[in-house]
């Protein structure tokens, strides 16, 4: 298995481990010290020796950050995460605070006292970060002080080392575009900064950049290391030798200067010496980094990741990857929901259906050649009011059997070699209520609008984001999360710079490959997700019209559960598309099957009776 | 007539006077001059005196810069004012770029040659103007550099003086909130951002605040003028008491210190020396109030202007009031659309039926003891291709006749005492074309589409903008400029910060007026622009629903023309939703009409045909 079922989590440390870090506080004349999740590449996951927030409070969301204070300590968490947090700590030591509305640096403006010192790891916050907590900091007369070493790697006396997992080459059929163009089109963007240098501190871009794929962290293949480019010369890579097998050594030694991390500082410090202008993005980069470059006399150029826009704007072969990625895992889908429709209400837990999905991903990967690498997340396996979690990870304690009338809402996916997967499916347990249908088709209306969607060159995903709600705002509801992310070929299921969403301000830009996910949870009952990937396709003329639009292709492949449908609820046009696409899941994903579950993905994808009045 | 059609332009003038700002630049020694198009309120509409963009270039636009270097002349405008901009100015003199892909720092960020000095008068650039032209200047090693004494003053010997119109207390009945009240919910705001002083730049604040409205500006009530409220004591205010009547001085004696306008520079620097920590709106305030602050030791807190937020969220009394208004107007409508219906193809030019509109609000203002105060903008009264021009300003050199079958775009409002309307019509002159009916029903689903939302709070305008394009998109179309714009009580017809536009990052609260006006632009043919103005309703219960929802009551009340609709294009809710409002209109406005235009607005209200299948 992939994926595990233990209770990582154990509340019953944190106050023993904010004490010690207390009284280092103390010993380095420190009032507070923050303790954020992020490692130094800022990525969602991050290898076990950098879950120092889960260390110290117990909480082990891919979101959060701590701050230590004198007499206080304070858990910052988003709304995902609220009723997981206050599961996981020990509640008489942290209060819990919204990381969305009252982060640190909102925080520490309204309550920060005069002359407080707090304490960070310029390693593990942004630019940005800092640059918040600073001037937050600042106009209450506080001060933001850097330190040198992270004390919880002081006070961790068991903590795992850094990872050594081997290094291997994405194979140009699937990458697409050789490693020396896409560093032609990555100095272009330097130069275009006015920068002669930038550094990648971002693993999908280091694996993006040089077409290389790692194992460093859960579920996405990176391998953790930075590199620093120039507008002018070889790029120089900074990973441990010991994940290079021989191949892959030779292959990046023909394109880069291979350098040990601990090298990293001293060739910037260096580089600034000689008067380098050095771009780094301020979402991204490290403070640290920062510091270092402008503490050697160098320039820092504010820029965004130039790999970031080309590495989501994926490319033919990418695309035709991603598209046999997601017949391969349709089919494995249309197995799992065809095996968890003969069961029996009451007789298998969220646990056996994660393990059954595993199973199939991996049979279904090892009988087309192209084996299930990882999954691409936790799959999130709730049924009834484990439903209604956004984010929940199902575990030993948790796991429940799936019930007569409950719905059981399953979010997974697949990395392939060719593809990462994502995909959601709410299905009925028994006989749903009139109320979990009509909410059914309002979410899957929300995702329909989407699917169907033209736009102009130009839209953002935050401008369409109200597309997937319309429908439930309509009967009073809505769900607190946004409607798309961004996914990557082969690399992390959470990919920026595309996202469908209130904070999506990036323009959708032909290639793009985003999650089409809206949803409703009941808390304590049941929830509904609906996820589709989908891709922006290039603009098109519209006959008659004056501008060519883009609009999205469904990638994921997959039934949606007609029993839970109020069809009369839906109009023609989403009626139409419903059935198209089930006509298509059905010529895509069939020819992979056979035998029942053909039958049974036949049955599903039928169209929908034809007497409806819209 | 509160509006002229005589061409105010002159392109001819534009070579010498850049000529003369050229020796004045030589002997100031400063390579470049930014002359923007506001004055020192930063507000849409500008007494005569501070027309000093339009008197150097011709160009007359709401907005706009020109950059004077000392080889080439460049005017920044908009879209909305692209082929305006070519007609009124020469273009052997200027370079027309975008003011908002392109301006003046991003174009100086590209082009500026090291060690250039360019000038500035800071008290007509924002903060936030000034704080943007510093940095692209800095990023080439240049240098802006405030002047004194703006040169245009000195050039401009005809300069106009500043107006002394006399200011007219806004009685409690439309105001709803006496100024005490009012001042106490500023200071608090004023000592929520730990200042102690506020600066009111913006004369829609000081309109507000202090119940009075003046006539400094054409078609809105302001009087030019600046407050300084303290979080505790008396506000001081300064405006010129020759606009004081004496009823007026007696009210405002009682409320204020009045003070005159020279004496704000050392007032203000008085109370920094007395280390004062004065907020100030970086959106609005002159750069030159930051710096006064700065210089005499005071603090900057930047902040948004506190009266923003509370004038833009009307009251019960104001929305009464709007309501009136908009009886009123809608009932003037009426008439102009029943008479425009009356007249033959050929027979009137755009200019007569402006005359005839502001003839029928005059009237009915009359009639109904609420005399027309003005028109709240210069009516945009287009047939034809003129329609195609977003922000067509009739003139006596441009006025086409009505022809067969063109469209004619009227948008108007009126400014009464009770509120301020804005509403576009179109309606076809003889026969309409099929595509003219298409896409005037895309339009008119865009409309419906936002009067129709429910939303929750917290919502923003720019979440919801693409529910009245998506019609559109649908079919390859769309338009140029946003949704809707805020609406102010006998205020702004622009008024901040609600906006439905990709720009409206403000959440829509409860009391905002706002506008609904999609629209289609066929260049060189004709244009269609449908427009109510609605207000933001408060949350309520949704049954079976989980939140309280917002939704929109629509204030504009007047006929959408029957005859340009496909409708079978409208789905069934819209056709409710249109047979409702048609309804309305007939119920509220009905019993102001009699005779030939009551018989007309029955018809043109009568319900849509019921054989519909959508």
């Amino acid at each position: 298995m992939f994926q595990s079922f233990d209770d990582v989590s154990d509340p019953t440390r944190g106050a023993g481990r904010v004490s010690e870090l207390r009284e280092w506080m103390t010993a380095n004349d420190l009032d507070g010290f923050l303790v954020p999740r992020s490692d130094e590449h800022q990525g969602e996951y991050v290898a076990a020796r950098s879950e120092r927030l889960a260390w110290l409070t117990g909480f082990t969301g891919s979101a959060g950050a701590a701050l230590i204070l004198r007499e206080r300590a304070i858990l910052f968490v988003d709304g995902r995460y609220t009723l997981q947090a206050r599961h996981q700590v020990d509640t008489e030591v942290f209060t819990i605070e919204s990381l969305v509305t009252n982060p640190p640096p909102e925080w520490l403006k309204e309550n920060a006292a005069r002359g407080w010192r707090i304490g960070f790891d310029p390693w593990l916050s942004t630019i940005e970060d800092a640059r918040r907590l600073r001037q937050a900091l600042d106009s209450r007369d506080a001060e933001l002080v850097s330190v040198e070493r992270n004390p919880i790697d002081a006070l961790w006396s068991d903590q795992p080392d850094a990872p050594l997992q081997p290094i291997e080459i994405q194979p140009i059929e699937f990458a697409g575009e050789l490693t020396k163009d896409k560093l032609s089109r990555l100095a272009a963007d330097i130069a275009k900064h006015r920068a002669t240098h930038t550094v990648l501190t971002d693993p999908s871009s280091l694996a993006w950049t040089f077409n290389i794929r790692g194992k460093d962290v859960p579920h996405t293949p990176l391998a953790l290391g930075f590199a620093v480019l120039a507008a002018e010369g070889a790029p120089k890579i900074y990973i441990d030798e010991r994940k290079l097998p021989i191949k892959s050594k030779a292959y990046l030694t023909q394109i880069a200067d291979l350098r040990e991390p601990g090298e990293l500082e001293s060739d910037l410090a260096a580089l600034a010496q000689s008067g380098a202008a050095i771009a780094l993005d301020p979402h991204l980069a490290a403070e640290r980094l920062r510091v270092l470059v402008l503490d050697n006399g160098g320039k820092v150029v504010e820029a965004p990741d130039p790999a970031r826009v080309p590495r989501a704007t994926k490319n033919a072969a990418e695309i035709a990857g991603t598209r046999a990625a997601h017949r391969r895992d349709g089919a494995a889908m249309a197995k799992m929901l065809c095996w968890l429709d003969r069961q029996q209400p009451g007789t298998i837990d969220e646990i056996a259906a994660v393990e059954k999905l595993e199973e199939f991903r991996r049979t279904t990967g090892d009988e087309t050649q192209m084996p299930l690498r990882d999954v691409s997340f936790s799959t999130i396996s709730g049924a009834g009011p484990n439903g209604a979690i956004i984010h929940y990870r199902v575990s030993r304690a948790t796991s429940r059997k799936l019930g007569d009338g409950e719905l059981f809402l399953l979010d997974s996916g697949g990395q392939y070699q060719d593809g990462t997967t994502d995909i959601t499916r709410t299905v009925p347990v028994g006989t749903p209520t009139e109320e979990m249908c009509e909410r059914y088709t309002l979410v899957l209306k929300g995702m329909i609008r989407i699917s169907m969607l033209r736009f102009p060159p130009g839209t953002r995903g935050s401008d369409i984001d109200v597309l997937a709600r319309t429908a439930l705002w309509e009967h009073g509801l809505d769900y607190a999360h946004g409607t798309g992310h961004g996914v990557g070929s082969f690399l992390s299921v959470h990919e920026g710079p595309q996202r469908i969403a209130k904070t999506g301000m990036h323009r959708l830009l032909t290639g793009m490959i985003l999650s089409n996910e809206p949803g409703y949870y009941k808390e304590g009952q049941y929830g509904i997700r609906l996820e589709n990937l989908i891709l922006v396709t290039p603009e098109q003329e519209v006959e008659g019209g004056d501008i060519a639009m883009h609009g999205f292709e469904t990638l994921t492949l997959a039934p949606f559960d007609k029993r839970m449908l109020k069809t009369e609820w839906l109009t023609r046009p989403e009626i139409h598309w419903l059935d198209e696409y089930h006509a298509r899941v059905l010529r895509e994903i069939g020819p992979m099957l056979d035998g029942e579950t053909l039958a049974w993905l036949e049955q599903a994808t039928a169209p929908l009776p034809k007497d409806i009045k819209a």
